[in-house]
């Protein structure tokens, strides 16, 4: 009962698709951002639901570690195989299987990237929604209960998803759901395996709900005097029930990294990004309600464009905010950190938070999914300089308890990882999370998959 | 350790809110359908969620079943004590307490119900849309997962509960969720409790997401010449994205049950009942761009009235429907029985469900929430005649398999209780039913939540 002997005879099983090259394992062993190191004995590449049962089967009589590894772009450290073992690599099961346009969804294999969904819908008429701005995996993406820049119309991924395939630690296979609006039949399995970040079953295959593509789109940035415009203005966009696709806030400090990477030329000031969704008539008015509102609140440059490449440029900086933030201090790494509160609660949350990182010698643009009362904190940091590493982190247990005393969550979207399971008593109080501790307990009694993640 | 005991110690606890009368016991021992009465061995009418913990503390440490009740208005006969034991009567348990209105949220206690919730809110601006016809309690709905006429619009109860709190088998009481707009923090434990038919825990408070009043609403009805064209104009709906508030389908026998009932002068044929929800001016779109399928599809009748009176009007008789429907045979008992089915498949699930129907000698009006997919037939019967009753469960069984082989599920939302366990295996398979036994296990390892409910 070793790992080793785990090993040799899952290699039996998969041939040259278990890999032990170092630099597999350094690829499967660093995160995107400031966690040491830490790569996994050995990386599996399984082609199918059978042979990740089987892979199961063994790992489960040798007591060997498995984690589960879709794109890698989890930001706490979820992947890292910090007890060692197998690490199970999911990108050859990237198949699209059924496509039901009618039925708005589609089963795909775990390691597609949302990205290369969406090339392949693009001729349906149909996308998936959630949108991380990683080029994340949908297994990864399930498995963390993902959300991103377009929650705020199309939910996240517990809205999403429509069924799973999963393979539970001792081998067994389960099903959860199908192409079905809602079931009122027993257990919600399907909510339970989301979010459980490879801790309760490895994810092999999804049957995910699609959208429309909308008629029109619109989008748009525009630029305020300071943080509690923006917000206020996020606010009152939400009470009126102006159906927003997107609304982005990035600070000062990102709006800075913008244009010191992409070559923008925003005012170094706070800014909303945003996108409406619709029919022409309802795009154009939807826009004008917010302008309107933007307007009131001292807001400028607010010009909206329907041009596809303008809207492209747009989200194409967006979307890279983290590297143009990391560039603000070339060779850091970044401890990212997200929380989420009640909207009443945004601005009081987002206003202290930078002012504890102006009060701190680190560099931290703060930006944020903000009509879902979500945020960020990009804190720049020298891994190596454990002050920096204990101050980032006490900016990060600042922001996640203001979160928590605020009625809000320690993560909005990014999972608890590494970074975040000593928060989880003290915001779901001991009792429930002893409770996702039986949970773990009942669906994998000898605790093999992702060890020391999530539960006690 | 008896039951005996239990009450024993119960009365000490609750004095006269621990009830043993006679009609006390068959209020609480008979459901809306055909089941028959089924008495518990008292009911207890607990204030606070510290007494029901207190109560769960002795049930357990007694063994004595405890199942919780609602408003009782659920159809697989979930809240019927067939072990005897304690009734948990949840009424007294009806307070609204913190009521967010800009976070769209509010607090509630289980036992309220739904119109008393949203005659409280009529001020605020907001409403709670989930709307199962019945005036059901928010916990009951929150235990079945329940969903209704607004569904296709607003999502079920899983999409509009943001957390609980639950008393646990032994009496420690956890909480769930928040006000907030989403969460990656852990597994979720709201969606596992949701759809539990009290087997895994009672639910003592809920927290709800509410939605803008719409600033117009326009409703109508329209006749068609056949199911399939009725069925084909909701399909073709659904596929333009037009955002119907709902989308009612009845069939001939349906309207003729209004007609005798209500005194309607409507067509004997199949109808579409439908709402809009928006601006003016989009309430006008969508009801101009729904007529032109109607239209198209031979539909007739179609008029649109923005009037409250005829609104109202119209959704009570389809929230009559039930009562109309029994009313085709004084004295009978209806099996009452629900399944949901993909888009795609609906036309072919409803005509052979019509035709099975026909062929029997048992009436058996259909109707539903086609936007879902989901569609109810309500089988009349004299509950005392084992031949009809044995007819009734042949065709309800027909109706659950035939849903399953399209890829749809047995309950889109009245859930398992009695009537469909048995098919639990047939839909999830053997595995995905044993992990829900795990689990119940897990939580009530004695077994005294609503025993005999749900799991294997
Ligand atoms: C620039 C940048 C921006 C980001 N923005 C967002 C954002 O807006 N919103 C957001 O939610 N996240 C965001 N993230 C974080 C990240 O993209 C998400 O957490 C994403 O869901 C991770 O997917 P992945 O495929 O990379 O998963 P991985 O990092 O590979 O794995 C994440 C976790 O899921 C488990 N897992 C992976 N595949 C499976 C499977 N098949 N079965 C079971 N468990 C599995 C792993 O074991 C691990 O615990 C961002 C990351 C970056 C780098
Ligand atoms: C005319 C009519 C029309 C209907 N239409 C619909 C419809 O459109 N959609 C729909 O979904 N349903 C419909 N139903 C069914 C019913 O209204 C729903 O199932 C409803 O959710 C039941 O709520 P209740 O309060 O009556 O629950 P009850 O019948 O009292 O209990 C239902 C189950 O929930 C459990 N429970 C109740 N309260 C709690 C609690 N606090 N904690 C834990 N468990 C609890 C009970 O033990 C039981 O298992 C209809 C019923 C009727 C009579």
């Amino acid at each position: 009962m070793t790992i080793h002997s785990a090993l040799t005879k899952l290699s039996l099983l998969l041939g040259d698709r278990l890999s032990r090259s170092k630099s597999d394992l350094n690829n499967h062993g660093q995160s995107e951002t400031y966690f040491p190191l830490t790569p996994p004995n050995a990386v599996a590449y399984p082609d199918t639901t059978l042979e990740v049962s089987e892979i199961l089967k063994i790992c489960h009589a040798e007591d060997c570690p498995v984690v589960a590894w879709g794109a890698g772009t989890s930001l706490e450290g979820h992947a890292l195989a910090t007890q060692g073992g197998l690490c199970l690599d999911m990108i050859r099961m990237s198949k699209i299987g059924d496509l039901r346009i009618e039925d708005f969804a589609v089963t795909v294999g775990p390691g597609i990237t949302r990205e290369s969904l969406n090339q392949e819908l693009r001729t349906t008429g149909l996308f998936f929604p959630v949108d991380p701005g990683a080029n994340a995996s949908l297994g990864g993406m399930a498995a963390t209960r993902a959300s991103g820049t377009t929650s705020v119309r199309y939910g996240t991924m517990r809205d999403n998803v429509l069924g799973l395939t999963v393979v539970l630690a001792d081998g067994r296979i389960v099903k959860t759901g199908g192409p079905v609006r809602k079931s009122s039949s027993g257990y919600d399995l399907t909510a339970l395996f989301l979010g459980s970040e490879g801790t309760l079953g490895i994810i092999t295959s999804l049957t995910l709900r699609l959208q429309s593509q909308p008629e029109a789109i619109s989008a748009a940035s525009c630029a305020f005097e300071n943080m509690d415009a923006a917000i206020e203005t996020v606010i009152t966009t939400i009470q009126y029930g102006i159906p927003m696709a997107r609304i982005e806030f990035v600070d000062a400090a990102t709006a800075g990294a913008f244009n010191a990477y992409a070559g923008t030329k925003l005012p170094e000031t706070p800014h909303l990004l945003v996108e409406f969704h619709g029919s022409e008539r309802a795009v154009a008015e939807d826009a004008k309600r917010f302008g309107e509102i933007v307007e009131e609140m001292g807001g400028t440059g607010f010009d909206w464009s329907d041009k596809p490449e303008d809207r492209t440029a747009l989200w194409r900086i967006r979307h890279n905010a983290y590297y143009a933030c990391l560039a603000l201090r070339p060779g850091a790494f970044a401890l990212v950190t997200d929380v989420c509160v009640p909207i009443s609660e945004l601005a009081k949350a987002v206003r202290e938070t930078r002012a504890d990182i102006d009060a701190s010698p680190l560099i931290g643009p703060i930006l944020g999914h903000v009509g879902d009362g979500n945020f960020h904190a990009i804190l720049l940091i020298d891994r190596e300089n454990e002050g920096e590493v204990a101050e980032a982190k006490r900016l990060a247990q600042a922001m996640a308890e203001r979160a928590i005393s605020l009625g809000g969550t320690i993560t909005g979207e990014h999972g608890i990882g590494l970074g975040k399971r000593h928060l989880m008593a003290q915001e779901h109080g001991q009792e429930a999370w002893d409770l996702m501790g039986q949970i773990k307990h009942a669906l994998d009694p000898t605790g093999i998959l992702n060890p020391g993640k999530i539960v006690p």
